[in-house]
């Protein structure tokens, strides 16, 4: 009878085990680029087709590339404001079906690539305009503003291509600075807010309150995607948690040193509060710690280096563009970047071809197999 | 006797068709881009080859190569303004002997391509001087400024032919924008009137007149080479249909366009009125529509888009650089144009290489030939 | 008795032509690039090779490469104002040991490479700063911007190298353009002084004293250090002098030719006075007449062309940056010869790749022996 006893709790361990390993196995399923899902859909509708691919794009802003997460962005953009939301998807859907038509290379466009300067554009076009929510011109801006983004990315990416470079949020950000330029502050159709440089003097001087500060810090990764709520932008933080831990944790990490920068060179309270602080460096942070580098101590802090040149060059850009009531976006953390990818000397080596990225995770199991395989090989020769 | 009149009149109507043929040869001769006048003219004095080669400059303004339209476009400008003419023919001869002495291509030189860019800063430091007509001392700028225009010119070519992108008018651009801002408005020398930003606003809430509006469209056309009077501009448009009626069309739609967007931005009736919003948007229209891409249904389209980017990032560019004062001439038609010719995609294979441009009919004819090629082979495997 | 007087003075001046000659041989081992001493210096001892690099590096400013006049320069630096030597000296260091410390190419770190734009930084920051001397906080933004220097050298080079272009003085155009806007004009930490366009109209119209112009041609040449006193500017002048004669010569003429520009616009006295008018110039015409082309009569009216264009230029930049505050540093002389190495045409041939610019009388010796042959051959061909 102990027999049968033991067998039985050897097999519900058994049973268990393989169930707790189908679940960890459907979850890895779910993290990283996600590759076996474009095998799945390959004969599915084009609605569906399309869906993936703007979930795809959503994560793209944010340096990913997994449907799931771009589900969850989505979500908590819907959570932070509807009309933002609507807004998104929107942009996203006007972009990629643009690159469609335009005949662009369908492997950009199934990856997303058509979609996330669109969606910048027109979640941007919302934050700053004046006219309040549910002001429905706005629609016709934000159709054309995404759809324009599909000429820019592929013009731009003829261009960069030569240095291998990724077209990145350049799109967006020309599209944006020239939508908020073209119609002016006190435009009847389309008004919008100026934008305050980070350096304006503050009207008196209050005291800088720490936990606002530190609240701050993963505001700025919802910032990437304009939303200044803690809730979504915890939640979106959470989405590149699925997508790859170690894009999170540099993430906070940028976010960290931007505001670090931003108190360093005594910018307005508000922008510190807001996360405004914090977001370039959290791009220039995720761009070179793991998703274009391949991770280790010297890129870690190359990372870092990058983190603090995005964040200090978006205060000086801020200020700059700031005098003729312009926002910076992301033009710091997107030049940064640009630059890190351009380095030579020995750094150069850690560098990812472009067509080869994927999630950081990927990179690092590959490069500890290698590096495990070293170790083996000098115990070996040890003995 | 019947006979011999039958004979008479066909004799008569031969005669007059062979007349009207010589004539519509002779005016077919005078279209285009004149290539068998280079071979007239390889034995001819330097001189007569230099007005040749201004003449062709002139044309290269409007995206066009025709001595003929060049010495239509030269009657118009002194018709509009002598003093202005004479601005413009100092500056297209300054530049082309620069480029002579300085030991440029001589294709390029008899081509006419290092005229134009000349042209365009003479007349605009015309345009822009408060010292009012003949103040001979401007010829000393109108030299320099055209002679520059060549190290510019040669310097960029240098750059963009990596892509096969054409030089286009970025030399007159950065040249005209560097005298505004050297001599500065109230230089006691060459001083020059501010640009007023097309957003700034009206001082009174004026109506608006339709039939101004369209009138402001020719105008479009016209205030490419910075002229804003009717007749004149007018004669501009019919050389510019001398050459290719094509391009014509192109050129009055692309102000349309331009006009439109101005609109809906609600700039100065006054940006309307002049042609000054409708120029930018000709040019965007024209170097796409017929000139760099074979002429289609879907290039078509791309040079409406074209027009319209080109005038929207007018605006904007206007508005930014009206903020110091200075004018943003046509740094949005060459930029969207430049972005054209950089696509990839499935529209890039309209695109002809820039040493092969010729007048769009030129392009249209080989590819209309070529389509009835296709269609008389249908026909005999419909049989 | 007669035989041995003669014998006597012949060995005496026999000797002293010697010793002339030894002496001679011994300034000519001090001129030029110096290339002796990488030798000598390859197992000296890290610290010792560090300061040959840096003292290179200083030279570099000035388009030299001679540890000498490094010294020289440095000693000059110490004797205007001993912070600024400091600044400077700390800037060359933190930028050197950064590249090392990248793994940049050893080659470009032993000429000197990766000193001269963290020290140009670093000069810069202290004399913008509104602190005062001796202010030792900002010693930190000096080490971080010189730092920073190196990434942007490293970036900008593999972009420029397409076109054989150098990297120059951009990475330090770019880095205290990006630390002026960020800290802005009231930063609590780090204040500076805001830049005064030279088109800034006077208070009151004051006579212009000839001498006091004349003495900002020499002046210039110590603007190019941000050093406004007369004597260390004759000494860097003699430091340049000592590198290459004609390099110092087309120094003084270009800063001549900037001062002359800076009059025909009516710029401020102050600008003319302190040598700001002329060092764009000197710079634009140092790199024209002898370093980047082959000296000759058509490189000469080049290097002038050049030093009147970056002149120009830097008045119209100046201009333009001096609306929010900023200086146009040696933008226009770093642009201006960019575009004179891409020229193509009959010029281009003049030109010498950037692997083997050497000292100016280097190319101009191999020059003259080449002419030498030509005549020789011609007369034998006479007879």
């Amino acid at each position: 009878m102990w027999m049968e006893t033991k067998t039985e709790v050897e097999e519900a361990s058994r049973s268990r085990a393989s169930l707790s390993q189908r679940v960890l196995s459907g979850l890895l399923l779910c993290t990283g680029d996600m590759k076996h899902l474009d095998e799945y859909m390959q004969d599915k509708s084009f609605v569906l087709q399309l869906v993936v691919w703007g979930l795809r794009g959503v994560t793209r802003v944010i340096l990913a590339n997994n449907p799931l997460s771009g589900a969850l962005i989505l979500a908590a953009l819907f959570w932070a404001s509807p009309w933002q939301g609507l807004l998104g998807t929107l942009g996203i859907l006007a972009s990629t079906l643009t690159a469609v038509i335009m005949g662009q290379d369908s492997a950009e466009v199934s990856g997303g690539l058509h979609g996330f300067n669109g969606m910048l554009v027109s979640l941007l076009m919302g934050v700053f305009s004046s006219a309040g929510d549910w002001y429905w011109w706005l629609l016709l801006p934000v159709c054309l503003g995404s759809a324009t983004c599909v000429f820019l990315f592929s013009g731009l990416s003829s261009v960069l291509d030569r240095w291998d470079l990724p077209v990145a949020v350049f799109p967006f950000n020309i599209i944006i600075i020239l939508y908020l330029l073209c119609t002016g502050q006190d435009n009847p159709y389309f008004p919008h807010h100026p934008a305050v440089p980070p350096g304006a003097l503050e009207p008196n001087g209050t005291k800088l309150f720490a936990v606002e500060v530190i609240r701050g810090i993963p505001l700025g990764v919802g910032q990437i995607f304009a939303c200044g709520a803690l809730g979504p932008s915890l939640l979106i933080l959470g989405s590149v948690l699925l997508y790859s831990p170690l894009l999170a944790v540099h993430a906070l990490l940028g976010s960290a040193v931007g505001t670090l920068a931003g108190l360093s060179m005594a910018v307005r309270h508000d922008s510190l509060y807001s996360g405004l602080s914090g977001f370039n460096g959290a791009l220039g942070c995720m761009a070179i710690g793991g998703l274009f580098f391949t991770f280790s101590w010297r890129t870690h802090l190359l990372a870092i280096a990058s983190a603090f040149l995005s964040a200090y060059a978006d205060i000086a850009l801020s200020n700059l563009l700031g005098t003729v009531g312009l926002p910076a976006c992301s033009w710091a953390a997107t030049l940064t970047a640009t630059l890190m990818l351009l380095l030579t000397g020995s750094l150069a080596a850690y560098r990812i071809p472009i067509g080869q990225v994927k999630a950081p995770e990927h990179n690092l199991r590959s490069h500890s197999q290698w590096a495990a395989g070293n170790a083996a090989e000098r115990e070996s020769t040890d003995v």
